[in-house]
């Protein structure tokens, strides 16, 4: 279940990026002579779909000795109840503790993201869902948060690393700002047309100068047969996408002729927006989702020593000894 | 105002982390011959505080030509107001449009986490705060979002990384598992003591095994004038911390004689619970804030093209040509 | 201040619009031959701006004997409190007694308007406000509606008939019919130019087929400085009109040298919304104000005898003998 | 399907109502020699009871050409959808385009009157309920509300006028002036019964002077058998009407040997007070409903070319073409 | 401070009514020869309007040894804030123990009652208050309940144990009942006023056969200078009291010349009711107030040990030794 | 179904604790020889458990005549509708109408608590609850709140008199203060099982000094099988008691080998808070409830005279005659 793309980048490995005490604690055991074998739990704050298990086992597989250690896991992609454990290790203290930090960030991310992922594709029932969210968050995480909106059932993502970790291929048609720079929408697509390898699909953005539906008209006047789509993502300053503006244009294309031409939509789309889009039947293809998985608070780990050298033990508040979960699986 | 910490990472350089479409148009617009020079202006969704200006700027050290480009901005951790212009690069489109992604990726996440930061250390009002937000995010981006605490006005973070990229020391006590490990609050506390450097202030955390007012006297009465503080952090199995319990805590520990030991509280602390706690006179000497920060939903950026070629230009929603913003000063 | 305009209809003075029971009432008390001089009191349900008063003077002119009647009332737009006495009639009852459905009727329908036409032109300030109410009820009142809604304050209203009776110009530029008709936006208003008398002003409907700011563009580019505005009325499906696009319309009108082009709005506008757009300083000339004021429900008035022969009466609920109200002048 | 009663008035027929842009615009189109023949679809807002449409094909019977126009409608009464066309009219532009404020006026305001009107038949199950709106709303449409109420299945209302249009007997007992010129609830109860012819029934108002239970008791002592039936409409300064007045006024009527006498309420009902009544088990026989229904805000209508010369189009927004629907049938 | 008035009950005393718990408490204490001079502090929940002080002196004075016991108190009456220390008691346990039950319900329930008093008496500003509680509670406190509304700053109260235990002269005009029996509302007032001493006041109750408007004219007509006034407490079933049922009683009384006779209004009033009658300026003379005062729900006071032979000591959640409060005084 | 443990006390009986009216109506009627049978009605105004009859029973069988008085009731403990008729008392005015005030009192009060009571007990499923309201309200009414809780299906109670009234047996285990006069929980516990008779089951309070899930194992520890189980009532200033403690106590007990040990929670409980903590499925195996009994708003209960020597009567808002109710059934 180690997956090579997830390596592990060397600040995380010598633990510069792990909350300080650890280390101190490290320092103060060693000098103490004192290394149990200890058991671990993490589990989530909130229920939600599990992600990011496979980047743990690639940082644990560098860390933890090759005998002695034991880890047990959810399925990436599962659901996971409330504080349900999703990971256990079974480890010598001074080779995991440094981790805690780590192990519960990628988790209290991954799992946000796939979570907030599956909330729409869910809304969307049979209709893809395309993952934007690249742009919303820092560009040293746009790769996992490609890859856990994958693993929450999006169709495909943006980023060319991301699409690389989930294994797909990533999506994308034009941006404004080739239109501006083309100074028309139809000599912008054109140009598309001309340059952009066969397998590439022709979506057509066609709310940068013109009416929506006027421009989408345009377009499919032109690339006929070769346009695959049109995509629109008018600024709330011009009203956003709406259900209307989506079954008008839909309307105006048939009228055209032009029923083969498919209609994506982006723009601060949610699971009650896309659920709105569904109740209203808008004859979307496509939705493409970006800020509400990348804006996704982190469903944070909490990590809890349950044995010490396998007696039963607990801080205040948590019961001792291993909780029992049969779905768990192990996996190290 | 670039700064070598934030050497950007490669995949951001070669746009693996880029929006895919972006490289497209890149393609496209070579094999036309278009490279004009763009006026691009960046603005966020809501009010904050800015974060993130240094890293773009060393972005686009890398990238932009040396003549010929022209980079204003707003003063890292000012406050901003919503569609406000923050960063305006005037370039070739071919030097900076890939890196659209990046650029507001960077700003969207460091300005959301510095404003939730700068809520907490305003409700606090003179209490220190301290971030503690690691755990709760990707390990990929720790640093930066301990970064962005300390420019939202933080005293202190627990990342190595992120304290040298905030130019402080780091801060942290111990964990739970070193009082689980040791088996008892009052030798792990000697333990520490022992073999910590004097510059590390003696905190204990006195919620692991018994009631918190006793174990703050059981420490207090072994560490005597070397214990600095103690912290609470008491599970919400437990009730949380509260004020009451802060108010107590204090009154036992000034009964026996140990006014000089401070106490620091953390536990799901928001702007919200701190004024509780700050309105209830509760006698907190620092409090902690991890989760609330790394929950900050990111300050989504727009960036648009306002001119062409010194040709006033926009897209359908925003008015052509540059906007006007005194604030702005020329970073490059 | 009777006004020749109100003429009243035959069946109102006949009693055909009557409640039945005061024809009955009226032929049991001839026959018993009872016929007192009563002293009947109009007023609210709640307040407002009272409207109606010259069309019930042109009714009791027709029907009081011409000595021994007095008539008080309160001037015509003046605001009057809930309850508060607005019409007193002392006069026969065999007289008056027929025509308390028909003058409770103008006033409640006439009150309501025109409270409605003001809170418009309060929350507009200084901006005027034009009535569009007349398709939005039946013909009938019409321009009874449109004569409410000026004494409410609108500057101008559509019907003909109701211009009269207020004494003002009705206002009105095109509907979409005409653009449909002349397939195109430009040449419609090239034709209105061509017919209409100097004295009508050219203001140009945007939003019928083409992007508004664009169109908007297109017809000042022909009309030049004899175009005197445009009106934006997007339907709802469209994203209706919003402060973004009346801004972005005016910046790009600006831009191109047109800033002599005023802004007309109309659609679904209520004072709230009138609010929305002048707090965000949306630079709109002219507002159109329609349902808001047409579904104004009625300002019920309550008809009740307080003295019979000047001995003081009144049914249960009511205090006996002439509610004092020196805001009351004679009129008849 | 064209209903004599509904005669329309010179003012509507000479445009005198209509919006002045529509007059422009027929005097533009003459000028360019335009006159295609369209189709025109009207459509509501909301759902409801339509009804107007006999009143509006008197009108089109006036105006149309013989040959050449077609006319498809609803049936008067019929429920609606929002947004359902319930009209379509095919005719030369010149002929029809000037009455679409009067159409859309007459549909709107009947169409709201008759809804209201159905909502508090459907709250009142068997229960008969009149309408007695008149005094709420101008004169000039009395007789349109009285007859709208009965489409909304009213057994009877309180205008001459408008029982004529609907077709059946007014109803209407004693005003509270009779009470108070005869000073005596049993005294003009009495005169009642001796002047009025046998078939209108003996319906006391009980609310006048004294307390109505033992009002009730008077007035049925004296007219014993002839006395179909008592009317409470106590003030709301005196508690208003209440299910429990009315069931301790039944129980006093009952025990005196008066289970003859019925029990008619008015005063604010609306479908909800009704329904508390029904659901309190209220003995009553019948419901008084006035200005639930006049208050009613109209229910506007769209009017919307959708072909000219059998071309399909429409104004951004609407999708052009005939809106199928299997419901309309031809009335012209 | 003891009030003679107060005698403790023998069960009290004997311990029949406290928590069994305290007695075996005190068999435990007495086999171990355990019984120290504690501390005892008693505190409210809720802050309010303390009562009870006298009562619970009464009690103390029958069981605290003569030497060597102390007790501080707030004044009686005074308000009193949320946790504030009312009472404190320093006495051997075995003499005060088993009556902690006692005394925290005496005040409890004391300081309940008054409070509530207090706010009808302050939302009736300088209109007086009489308390009308004693039906609504179990008669083994109704005397308890009257004497805490005295404190409270109400005037009178109903009950002759009430109003000797506070001092004043209890308040109390005539039942339904009587007016039932003498089968007429004059006829019983007229009685009232043949069998009264002089200095009972002459107040008609007259809502229960009539209309309450005309039987206040009757009651004053036959009674005249002699009738101090009315008292209106009509049925929520015929619409309760209002403010426009008093002040047309008011005006209809004045009008016949009556107006010495003063309005008292009853039935259902809370600070809130009285306070919409201030608003309204009903003219109300006495405001009777019952089921409010009566449905107070306990403040109940804590009893927490804070020394023990002057050594301080408290359980979790208090904090150790005496809680200054500059307040208190002694009492004992 | 006169109880003799219920004996009137004096106040009541010469009707000291009665509204002062009552005994003026009395004085009257005997001045002017009018002494009829009545049938007076009592009903509450909301529904609930019925409680207080056989008091009320012992009460009216020291004051009605042997012959010609009827008295008819429900059953101690049944559920009751709001304005059902609860008892009916047809007896000579003179000997019944002094006690208006202490029967509608009793019974009021009495119905509240034991409505509570059984709420809290359907809360609880299976789970037994015990009534620990005597501290919340007066000691005069201690013993009928413990008395009508039991009614209310409660199993036990803390005072003498209470259990006595309803005969069971009291229950009760130690105070805080049992434990800060030991000085410490377990030599609290020792000294408790040296001194107590076998039959008082063992039950520790585990909250006073340290942790609770500590303080249980410490008591199991010492007294073994002897230990029926602890009480858990921690104060909110420390979070109160919770789902999650009980859960854990319940685990580490368990974990230590003492599943006998039983868990009784108190403090604050509601139906609400038990509902949570069956839904959280919580091991609780008694709960303790106090003041939300205790806090019960009396539902007061009218007296209607309904017939005066058999001819049906009544005021205002009530219905004349006897009201039928078939649950009744004679008991005097």
């Amino acid at each position: 279940m180690v997956n090579s793309e997830f390596e592990p980048r060397r600040p995380v490995l010598v633990g510069d990026t792990a909350d300080v005490f650890l280390q101190r604690t490290l320092t103060i055991l060693r000098n103490e002579s004192i290394n149990p074998v200890v058991t671990i739990e993490f589990s989530p704050y909130r229920s939600g779909v599990i992600c990011g298990i496979p980047e743990v086992l690639a940082l644990l597989a560098k860390v933890l000795p090759e005998t002695g250690s034991e880890v047990w896991a959810l399925e990436e992609g599962e659901t996971v109840e409330a504080k349900e454990v999703s990971l256990r290790v079974k480890a010598p203290y001074g080779s995991v503790g440094l981790y805690e930090t780590a192990i519960c960030g990628i988790l209290a991310a991954s799992t946000a993201w796939a979570t907030a992922a599956r909330e729409c594709v869910e809304a969307a029932n049979s209709t893809p869902v395309i993952a934007l969210g690249a742009r919303h968050l820092h560009p040293n995480v746009a790769a996992n948060l490609d890859y856990a909106s994958i693993i929450g059932s999006c169709v495909s993502c943006t980023t060319i690393q991301g699409a690389r970790l989930a294994g797909v291929t990533p999506a994308g048609n034009m941006p404004h700002a080739l239109v501006l720079l083309m100074n028309d929408t139809v000599r912008a697509m054109e140009a598309f047309d001309r340059h952009m390898p066969q397998e590439v699909p022709r979506i057509a953005l066609v709310d940068t100068f013109k009416d929506e539906a006027e421009e989408a008209l345009n377009v499919a006047g032109v690339l006929k047969e070769r346009l695959r789509g049109i995509r629109i993502s008018t600024t709330l300053e011009r009203g956003g996408v709406s259900p209307d503006l989506v079954k008008e244009t839909r309307g105006r294309l048939n009228q055209a002729g032009f029923s083969h031409v498919e209609i994506m939509v982006s723009g601060g789309f949610t699971p009650e927006k896309i659920r709105q889009f569904m109740n209203a039947e808008a004859p979307v293809n496509v939705f493409g989702v970006g800020s509400y998985i990348a804006s996704s608070p982190p469903n944070s780990f909490e990590a809890d020593i349950h044995e010490i050298e396998s007696r039963p033990i607990a801080k205040r508040g948590r019961i001792p000894g291993i909780t029992s979960n049969p779905r768990l699986h192990r996996v190290m």
